[in-house]
């Protein structure tokens, strides 16, 4: 029995998310099909990431023990010839079998996709948010400052009440406008639940005039305080990265 | 009976193409059945382009005859209400009865979206061509430049018999790479049948070294010389817009 990390990309609109459910099909769901078949036993993954329903991943990460002749670099190839076309596995390597990637630490980068315009572009409905709003772009940017550096993120996320601590880091948090599409790209060590998409949110709500900056620089300072805040919606949200910082093979020293 | 011309946009993924046809549904047949139910009465729109199968559009135009109280500036809203979420209509206006978008002079942007890399972005699938060989980015630029001005476009076209002149102006061709997409952008005064998608196909080919530059000018030099060609996938398509030069109402002077 060995262990393989896999890196997964997908376009998550057809799927309830990552997470096994019974409402409806899920990533990971279909990725223990396709390796209990490729492999001829059952096989389950673990993620690192259980993304929303509707969100995307570009470099999503998965792990998984099984007994096979295949070398570890070849299973992303004969997994992709029997996955879906909205689901592609970009890498795959043997890992020791202690590593894990929920407990290693990590830095993630998601991406948050905005069409700023009148009108929906079809080809863009299921990957960007349609905000018809007039944004101001300069104030998004000062705000953005704001969340980089480790801050307590409590108003900034969904709690389900099993998170130790609601502190995080972030490194960098950055928007790009291109013709009329925004771009909000953030890194960070990590992230608790539907945090990007409440910052997303509270930006959107600093670009439409209803938040000033300083106002949300007030909920991250004042954590405890009651907010009025709205989460952006899961479409628009894309996982692009996950790196891991200890090299793998340190992990089971 | 007044004249209406509409600005389409839509993801044409799902559709067998514009125009209609027995084999499936095309974007000609789901405006017809919709405007129709709107306005109580049969209604047919005519295309200024008839986009093929996968081929996607932000301004497509297309005329229709009808008796409505709607102001034409209002049937784009009335008929988004109704219309499926991969087909937008951007714009609408009255114009006059004897105005034809097919036959007013026009400019057309088309747009090729080339995602290169190895693996798909699942995300892009529909709308970007995978090319997984390393492109000569400078090759291919120098080649776009002959393409420009006016040219006998018999060796990039597939015609059906039915057109007097191959003979088209192309104003700009235009490549830009944004990390691993590069976007093709072509304007010109009107194109033949799979025309961007053969001046497409051949810059690809000089991207990955099968032809030279010189080559591919040759194929404009001499129009009646039998070439290998190539026609690049409807899917990476985009008819972004149809300018038209005449104002509207100078038509019907």
């Amino acid at each position: 029995m060995k262990r393989y990390k896999l890196v997964v990309a997908y376009d998550g609109s057809k799927y309830c998310g990552w997470q096994i459910q019974p409402n409806g099909i899920t990533i990971e769901e279909v990725l223990n099909q396709t390796l209990s078949e490729l492999m001829q036993q059952p096989i389950k993954v673990q993620g690192a990431s259980r993304t929303d329903a509707g969100v995307h991943a570009l470099g999503n990460v998965a792990i998984f023990d099984g007994v096979t002749t295949i070398p570890g670099s070849r299973i992303a190839y004969a997994l992709n010839q029997k996955l879906p076309d909205d689901i592609v596995v970009m890498k795959s390597e043997e890992v020791p079998r202690d590593w894990h990637p929920r407990f290693c630490q990590s830095i993630k980068t998601y991406e948050y996709s905005i069409k700023n315009a009148k009108l929906p572009d079809p080809t863009k409905r299921y990957t960007h948010l349609l905000m018809s709003y007039d944004l101001d772009i300069e104030k998004m940017k000062e705000t953005a400052k704001y969340f980089v550096g480790e801050h307590d993120f409590a108003n900034f996320c969904r709690t389900k009440g099993d998170v130790k601590s609601t502190i995080r880091t972030i490194y960098q948090l950055d928007l790009a406008q291109h013709q009329d599409v925004i771009t909000v790209r953030v890194r960070g060590n990590g992230f608790l639940y539907n945090m990007v998409r409440m910052i997303v949110g509270a930006l959107l709500l600093v670009g439409r005039g209803e938040y000033s900056p300083e106002q949300v620089k007030d909920m991250l300072d004042f954590p405890g305080k009651e907010v009025a805040k709205i989460t952006a919606p899961a479409h628009g949200l894309t996982l692009v990265s996950i790196e891991y910082l200890d090299t793998l093979s340190g992990d089971s020293q």
